[in-house]
């Protein structure tokens, strides 16, 4: 089956240059994925390489548009203003059935809005949660919320391990994901009102592997394949992982510079770019955000990350699970 | 000026080895430091190397207790049941003023309810935070709370911000210490209800020199001299980071086993044990919790952070200092 990929092409801080150049790498891996790229027409053409084969040409469909999102609009605005914008119409693309993922570079707060405004949520979803993919010893491992909701509820804690759990399943092939609650420790009576009531909800849901709490050491131990957390602690972890990650890779490039071997293999294996790409997890559509400074690698990955889920048929098969399993719960 | 340190050798997960053997090697880096080591007589003089000098062996003053504080000790339990213990015994000898500091790798709820119970809070405090110091490029920073306040009001941040700032100016010797808040964006309109309040309460106390926000991978970078946060997105961001920079260290001791030069001091420079050593800041008294895991290196490094405390006469300045200070605000 052809899988569509619609994308932001103007999004990002290296916009088109980046951008176009991760497309026709990753239409180069996968003869069956075709590209709908979305921003300035003159801009995009001018960053394709004219020596790519007729066969990637023949997959890349470039779409005109008259704005672009930039990165201080405001998310109630730009849902006004930008209906016009390479993000709003290459969301409005899975909309129209046209493709069935959408990869952006650019302002979070504005793809969230308007991927809300666009496809809505699944069944039983208040708010979608930012959800990425986290390298560990283990394999990969999902963490959500890492910033779209930075005061939540235990309920909403209980519907992102929910939609957590059903992601791991069908994007990483988990059986049964164990599900685990960030916190500072890992006793049962440990952390703050949200977890100690969050823990409570998700342990009567016997429908997800619930495991207890994991610190923030154990993120990338692997300790649990769902980390579930609100996204303020979320996203400060992460970043604060992310940024001890970048400070050794740097340090590491300079004393392994053209250097072969085990060294540099531990530098490839911890380089930030594969840290990138997260879903958009809730909106009733595959919406990947992609981190604004992405290289080349990076926006590649974000882009391998939304054919994966698009080949999963994410969120299609997830909506009629948790119509049957969300439980709301009186917290 | 002599200084005396007090230690809960009972306490880790190692006991007497570790602490006794980091305790020798710190009296021998410091002429004019003694140690007072409370715990069970018999096992402390086991764990002591007799070829020791007379000189070190003439700074050791062993003081035996008749129990010890266990890992499942309840706080509040155990200031009922436990005051004959080594950590009981090692707050008290502050109090009564044969020691400066006091080093304990034991509990830590039982030790912040211990030194509350004991020696009080600093004036103006209503809870003691936890405070590393965390090693960065720019030198090292202080990081509060950590894990002491899970549930945190933004009076109470307000409260680390200035007991913070005073910390690194005495101990780290920073004249003007850039205080910044640990948030998921540096735009002055991000994050959660707590980090809006407390940033307006902040910025009105104008001794401060508070610089903004700050995200989880500046942490790292030494964007900010004092780090203040709630104690669970803090203990949850500085374990991802710890986390991190241990994966990596352990694949990069395996190459470079063995081999001395640039790699060997890239590892060395991340190795956990220099993230060793927190202050119970807003206790009437200097109080350094180490690691339950830490190793000698470990552990001497805590007794180094609680001789640097003491030396800097840390909390009998900082008095007089928050009694100005402390503007008690309502939120």
């Amino acid at each position: 089956m052809t899988v569509n990929i619609s994308i932001d092409a103007m999004g990002g801080d290296f916009g088109p240059n980046v951008t176009m150049e991760a497309i026709t790498c990753v239409l180069g891996n996968h003869s069956d994925v075709c590209a709908l790229v979305f921003g300035d027409r003159a801009a995009l053409l001018s960053a394709v390489d004219q020596n790519l084969s007729h066969n990637i040409l023949s997959r890349l469909d470039i779409r005109h548009c008259q704005s672009q999102v930039d990165c201080d609009d405001k998310p109630s605005n730009a849902v006004r203003s930008k209906q016009d914008s390479s993000m709003a119409l290459a969301l409005k693309s899975i909309k129209d059935g046209d493709a069935q993922a959408c990869v952006s570079a650019g302002n979070t707060g504005v793809l969230m809005a308007l991927g809300l405004f666009t496809l809505g949520t699944l069944p039983g979803i208040s708010r979608p949660a930012i959800c990425a993919e986290i390298p560990t010893d283990q394999g990969n491992k999902l963490m959500l919320d890492l910033g779209a909701n930075v005061d939540c509820s235990a309920q909403q804690l209980y519907q992102f391990a929910v939609l957590g759990s059903y992601t791991a399943k069908l994007a990483l092939d988990i059986a049964k994901p164990r599900v685990r609650l960030l916190n500072v420790g890992s006793e049962a009576g440990k952390g703050n009102n949200l977890v100690q009531t969050a823990a409570r909800i998700i342990e009567q849901d016997t429908s997800l592997n619930y495991q207890g709490f994991v610190e923030g050491d154990g993120i990338f131990q692997g300790q649990a394949d769902v980390v579930v957390c609100d996204g303020f602690s979320g996203n400060v972890a992460l970043k604060a992982g992310e940024g001890v990650a970048r400070y050794i890779y740097q340090k590491l490039s300079r004393l392994s510079a053209g250097q072969e071997g085990d060294f540099a293999d531990l530098k490839s294996s911890i380089q930030p770019s594969l840290f990138n790409g997260a879903y958009l997890l809730g909106i009733n559509g595959v919406v990947v955000k992609s981190h604004g400074g992405a290289d080349v690698q990076g926006f590649s990955n974000a882009l391998e990350r939304a054919i994966n889920a698009a080949r999963h048929q994410l969120p299609s098969i997830l909506s009629p699970e948790l119509e049957k399993t969300i439980q709301v719960t009186s917290e």
